[in-house]
């Protein structure tokens, strides 16, 4: 028997005792043993809530508790569960959480901290989809040659939206927030956070690699707009909040940002509010995994997973991929200035003669070749033209250097905008 | 460390030997131990092979050898295979196979015999996908509602090829056996065969159910033809050989066929060779799983992950998914002609009046509904015209007893089709 304690009993919370409850037998019959939720600790004990569990409103309940085995963390945010998740671990509790923010800053330490006690976090990436399995058992006699996800359900929803019916952002956002697929403050989501702390926990499992959410690059979705649809519909692309880890020799980029995929791709086939992730492997070649990433039902089906695994004794897998540590591999951090790849430019200006040829220049300039190009009229405004180019591969240094020349020139009339292509 | 004697050293096995050699830096750090394989046992010694690897051709150079400590099965065949393997486990030697036909007869005997020594067998369906460790691992807190695959590579290049190409089945099996992709003897592909035996090997992990091929709906792409290819692009549908696992009550559906798939579905973009699996779990919703399906280093990346999980002590999670049978499920087989679901059918008939009006009271006399109905002239014969429906869910005894009926009449020039349909 297996008996767990669970630290913040909300929607996932809720859904994990209904799981443990109502799929008792097949849980029983795939563990070997009963897992049973003995205590709940919530804020509020008074309030109502759908769950047939004691509850607390006091975690030594949970964490002092010689008859919790396993301690379930749902309550999100990082110190206060930090806190707790080491007093569990030191306790020699299991611990399975959700708490991607949790293990964007803190996974390495929880790892050595927790020895051979497991920790499970197969829900704190995609929601119901076991994409940490994959990348920590299924993938692992490969070397990890890149990771493409769409692992935010909000900004898929949205772009996927903006695909489909050429809307403004603003509009599907507000679309998004009455439907309850994006909160009040959407910026965690659409601005690309949400996604880099589930892309640090796979690429500490695919490289080894120790940085912070601060230290990569990550741009949000936020100034997409209709002309980019347009050049994304005429060039055979979607537009896709990506979460990119890649090896490139002894460097590993870790980038999220919003990107043109060719349609043909799978990755570039998840709409709507589901989550995918592409593996390359340098032996397996590409596998993907689709699903989806968020909701109360799905999230506890991870959860839940694990706690299986851990009443099976199997999480002698390593938390982060690795028993003994990578020694040779020397993999660091890519500098943002240094990632290659190709780009769709957009630049708004004064519909005039000579305007073209001065920004061929610029581009040539800083080694930057054009790969296709279209012009617009404005449809907010006559007397100005939109231009659209894609480049082939160049170094995000020199795009960089461009937009910031183009955008100083007299004849363009609004910042030039930027989309990295992930072909 | 951990010694491995491979049994067949053909494509898989010589990928599965370069893997563990040249990937030895991420597999000692993955497993914590050092993967070696120290022999191999092949028909014939005197071969050139592109393998470092001490060859015998006497089996019992790993089944007695005390420094074998697991078997890797890649010989293929049933008998003789499972002979090895019983004697592998007799000797407590962990086995990892590729071996679909041998699970597909032999998995609950195996099952049995094994205990506590692993057997590992992720390469036996879907290639490099890591299938049965999402399903036996990562959705184990799920009832399983259906698991609908295309895990036949051979079959979808075929119908892939036929629908971009409107071209007929025997000129791209024509162009498959060219490529290598179809066997001058096709019929294990497309009858059927293989993707059943991989259908069974995932309903054991799903259901704990224990049947063999011979009993279940077998039925192959052969008849497909490019009227078939005209219907479903007109509705909205692509043609693919599905494998089918579903619950409904007690009892559990298994078919193998070819199906019209609405293009919506994510399963439905599964194109050319890759293999993908949709898993419905009452809990995660669906979840799917894109890849290779065969191809030596795929195959051979599955095996090693199976090696890997040994060195780790992680198989602990039992063969089929269950360590107590589900006493209390009592799930059957579903008898075939008890299969509900939607119909097309394709009846070619001398183009006179009256037709129409006869062939809807044979349907509705067997209580069949049309949904939707396409009548062409026959571009090989004038005076000949093609009715093509497709029907509200009805019962399979119905439609084959509907069949029959409208084979027999005199108008009817050619034998009628069917192909179930998967909304």
């Amino acid at each position: 028997m297996i008996r767990v304690g669970i630290i913040g009993v909300g929607t996932v919370g809720s859904h994990v005792v209904k799981i443990l409850q109502e799929n008792e037998d097949i849980i029983t019959a795939r563990s070997g043993k009963k897992i049973i939720p003995i205590i709940g600790v919530v804020k509020d004990t008074t309030k109502k809530r759908d769950v047939n569990l004691p509850l607390s409103s006091d975690v030594n309940d949970v964490l002092d508790n010689p008859e919790v085995d396993v301690v379930v963390e749902l309550m999100g945010g990082v110190d206060e569960a930090y806190k707790i998740v080491t007093r569990a671990l030191k306790n020699k509790k299991a611990v399975v959480t959700a708490n991607k923010a949790l293990l964007a800053y803190h996974r390495y330490e929880l790892r050595d901290l927790a020895g051979d006690t497991p920790i499970g976090y197969e829900a704190s990436v995609a929601g119901g989809i076991p994409i940490i399995k994959a990348l920590r058992e299924g993938l692992s006699a490969n070397h990890i040659e890149a990771i493409k996800g769409i692992m935010n359900g909000t900004c898929n929803f949205i772009l996927t939206k903006m695909m489909n019916e050429k809307a403004e952002f603003a509009d599907v956002l507000r679309e998004a927030q009455a439907l309850g697929y994006a909160e009040a403050d959407p910026t965690f989501d659409v601005g690309g956070f949400d996604a880099a702390h589930k892309l640090l926990i796979l690429a500490s499992i695919a490289y080894g690699i120790d940085v912070k959410p601060e230290e990569i690059l990550i741009e949000g979705i936020e100034h997409i707009n209709s002309e980019d649809i347009y050049f994304a519909k005429e060039f055979g692309y979607n537009i896709k909040l990506l979460t990119i880890a890649k090896k490139s020799g002894d460097q590993v980029e870790l980038r999220v940002h919003p990107a043109l995929v060719p349609i043909t791709q799978m990755i570039a086939k998840v709409d709507g509010v589901m989550n995918g992730i592409s593996v390359i492997g340098d032996r397996v070649g590409e596998t993907m995994y689709y699903g989806p990433g968020a909701g109360g039902s799905a999230t506890a089906s991870a959860v839940v997973s694990d706690l299986i695994d851990i009443a099976r004794h199997t999480q002698n897998s390593p938390m982060l991929g690795f028993i003994k540590p990578l020694e040779k591999s020397g993999l660091t951090l890519m500098n943002r200035d240094d990632i290659c790849t190709q780009y769709y430019i957009r630049v708004t200006v004064e519909d005039k003669i000579g305007v073209l040829s001065k920004i061929s220049e610029i581009l040539g300039k800083h080694s930057i070749s054009i790969s296709s190009f279209l012009q617009k009229q404005d449809v907010k405004k006559e007397e100005r033209a939109v231009l659209l180019f894609s480049t082939h591969t160049c170094k995000e240094s020199n795009i960089q250097k461009a937009l910031q020349e183009l955008s100083q020139l007299e004849f363009v009339e609004l910042k030039p905008a930027m989309i990295r292509i992930e072909a």
